[in-house]
């Protein structure tokens, strides 16, 4: 087959589960001249939903392809999205201190092992304001008091609005968002917490992993949602400790966690790989 | 929708890759009012082959399921399994003295956490015996000198035959099988190898994985063919090893990945969610 | 140097940090022509305790040795274990129904990979007789209902005595031990729980792991304590899951990481290797 | 105890075995008014050889110190080592195009997660010398052809000399060293290997991996001897890959290996944690 000049996409869908999904699908893309290059789908006996990510090459135009899936989508129900395999998506990272994470991120945007266009980096304090123009991002100092966080939260708003951010990236953010700001952005949000949830939530997880003597300690990627620390889980993984490891010990093999966990989150989110599942996440990697 | 009586199939099929698989199968299935569970599917491009393997629940006759996919195969070049999700395979485990993969395999059966039926367990020796009839199989001593090779390999392929065995499992058999039975079994037969491959081929891998200094010990489960220890890989894993494990201490460490190693395999196979893809394997887990 | 006959040691010591001790103890064991083979020690800052572990080869008489160090232990507030490498400890397991942990303890009891001398398994149900049987251990079944617990618990304690129980194991004992037993057998039960403590505490963890959308299960060992579910960890280990793993699977592949996890912790115990340092361990592995 | 003002010293060594090594040592450092912070030793049957390494406090004066070692080390016939603990190792670092290592390094060396004192990067390209910069190391870009090698290798060890360097690191340096350079360098000079040695030694292991059809890749770091790929293993670790991982994408998940496996190599080095053991090492983590 001659697929010069031809589009590759990637479709990601929900919709309640029943019989004949899969063919319906498979056959618009195939009445399309679609070639399916990678596909896989879920059907969540729990929650009574269907998820399917396919990625296909096609010598369609787009649009024809989309009005075919709007139909489509309103026969079964269903929550959608059409892109183009790989393309870079509009990300903004928000770190405080800790720079583990965003030099991780940046680390690998720019080898391309990771599909985001970082349009900038906002900070409440000017620490890594070099590390991010090393790598070219415009960075936006916005300070955080108690009096000027609504401010704050209204000039990260207008940072999402003024680049169209797709994907913003809590890169160890070390403040908590509005309630308001989180159901403005829900869904857009990724968080790295410090901890294996639903362990040790709150302050100084490293500090009470150590006080509890655990064996492993972990990261947790997750959506924000408005319930501080139980947004869902998109990725974890875990390092092992032992009694001769202190908090600081604890710390530093913790930050190896956590960039690791962060990367692979905001990559599988990048390529539409996450679909959200009422509380929980498929990933189809 | 009502699924009672409804037969759960198992569809395995690889086939060169071409535009259109995905809609052909799927409108099939759909045809014969299936409702798809389970689907996944890959293209190598380096082999230019589709693998898919589907899960469905359908109220047509499995006859006229078969007859149409027959017609399909014929379409695209196809080799297809249809099975009966669950099905116990039938399967001969063979031993010689260690039984710690015997031990786990026979444990899993009994808890049905591994669809097999074991028809039988053959060794060259008998420590094995009262384990294999506590757990109820059939126990076969087959001795094996340079002189009874030939005799015992028949009694095998006997075996074989009489009890329809569609899986054999070298469950640490210290015999190599002579390159006329690995063909007459090509595909049927899974070992499990006591080492990282391709590191350390051939004997005493520990006391080869101890003089070199490796920092990880590993195991292999692979399909037996003639070129051994070369056949194509279905499953590895490794354990962290250090200064002080001697041999005797990676041997018993070695165990424990060993028998996690080939319990998956063999559950995998046993689910047709391994495909041959030339000397590599493709599994669908 | 000629060790026939020399006794092969293993002495394990906790007391007050302070300057001199590894050179006190090393100058003792070397005053009766001890040869160290292994060594580890440990000061931990947070509670002012240091932890030693030794084993030394000598042909001095035990009792000589075990008078010098009581002298020793006196001066520095010590408290201190001396055994026989490798002396298979006196264990009781308690059993419920599940038999993934017995079925692995016994194996490797059996292989001589876990230095236990399995003096009884007790059990609330009959379902596990015959495997115990198998083993060779002799079997009790004291059915525990609200009305028979005190008598069940008291009847386990007459087995605890009659045999100079060590080590009592809750290989899945689905029962909650009172009080009053485990303050009596501090420091010599442990129990597996099945999940990554302190995430999903109490009943059903996998439910609530699946329910939470986790993407790692785990399991700890830890010593029982009158506080249920926070006793000192042994030890911990995780097992990746995703989507489409329900309950059920997770509670198969969670057995997986239970036994792996309790069998390290029963083999480091019976080793003399896990000290208690207030409410954590420090495991000489 | 007060220890303002005392050294905090780490001593490393290894000898022929004997007993009585451990008691010398442990007091010839209480007479020295030392208090041991950390201690581990481990004899090696196969080599005959003992090897230690002790942190400890103390108010004495390093040459005392140093003095009373070299008698003991006269008496046992032993090398040693003494630093002060977390003193930067003075550290070259060689590099070609790929910076994935380089990055990791130079984040860990700022954070202080890494005891080096990074005095140089050198590389045959120029490609990585603004990332250089961005971390403060003086950039030395050395060009080597078949012609010029011989000159490549001299200004190499100029540079050595003139920092007086202690650690070379071949951080994804695609150059082979000259048998001559090995042999003065050895013992100094840490590579990371892109595979699971000993599999897959020479090029592009990657291609190898992925004919091969592999379900694990690796990486090990090694110090550099005359015998390539052959030099005595520190430290190892592997990602899981399957049958959709093409060999761009493996060499993707390879680099996340490359860079957690260097980075500990690198600081068990420079903390002094990795001593010679014939053709393997003892790590002291």
């Amino acid at each position: 087959m001659n697929t010069d000049g031809d589009l590759h996409l990637v479709l990601s869908l929900s919709c309640p589960d029943r019989p004949g999904i899969v063919s319906a699908v498979a056959g618009l893309l195939a009445e399309h001249g679609g070639n399916i290059t990678e596909s896989q789908q879920f059907g969540d006996p729990s929650t009574g939903l269907f998820f399917m990510r396919v990625q296909v090459q096609t010598a369609a135009p787009r649009d024809a392809l989309e009005q075919a899936l709007g139909e489509l989508a309103a026969r079964f129900d269903m929550e959608w999205k059409l892109d183009v395999v790989g393309r870079p998506m509009r990300t903004l990272i928000l770190v405080s201190k800790a720079g583990h994470c965003l030099s991780d991120l940046a680390y690998r945007q720019r080898g391309e092992r990771l599909p985001i266009d970082v349009v900038g980096v906002v900070s409440n304090h000017t620490v890594l304001e070099d590390l991010a123009r090393f790598y070219g991002y415009p960075f936006h100092h916005v300070p955080v008091t108690r009096e000027t966080k609504a401010a704050a939260e209204a000039r990260l708003l207008e940072l999402v609005e003024q680049y169209d951010v797709e994907l913003v990236v809590l890169a160890r953010y070390m403040q908590v968002l509005s309630d308001d700001l989180c159901r403005r952005l829900e869904g857009r949000v990724i968080n790295i917490h410090h901890s294996f949830l639903p362990s040790f939530k709150g302050a100084r997880p490293y500090a009470q992993a150590h006080d509890r003597g655990v064996k492993l300690i972990g990261a947790t990627a997750h959506y924000v949602t408005a319930d501080l620390d139980e947004g869902p889980i998109i990725e974890q993984d875990v390092e092992r400790v032992d009694h001769s490891d202190d908090e600081q010990e604890m710390v530093a093999l913790g930050e190896d966690v956590e960039r690791r966990v962060l990367a692979r989150a905001v990559r599988w989110h990048a390529e539409h790989r996450v679909l959200r599942d009422g509380g929980r996440t498929v990933v189809f990697r």
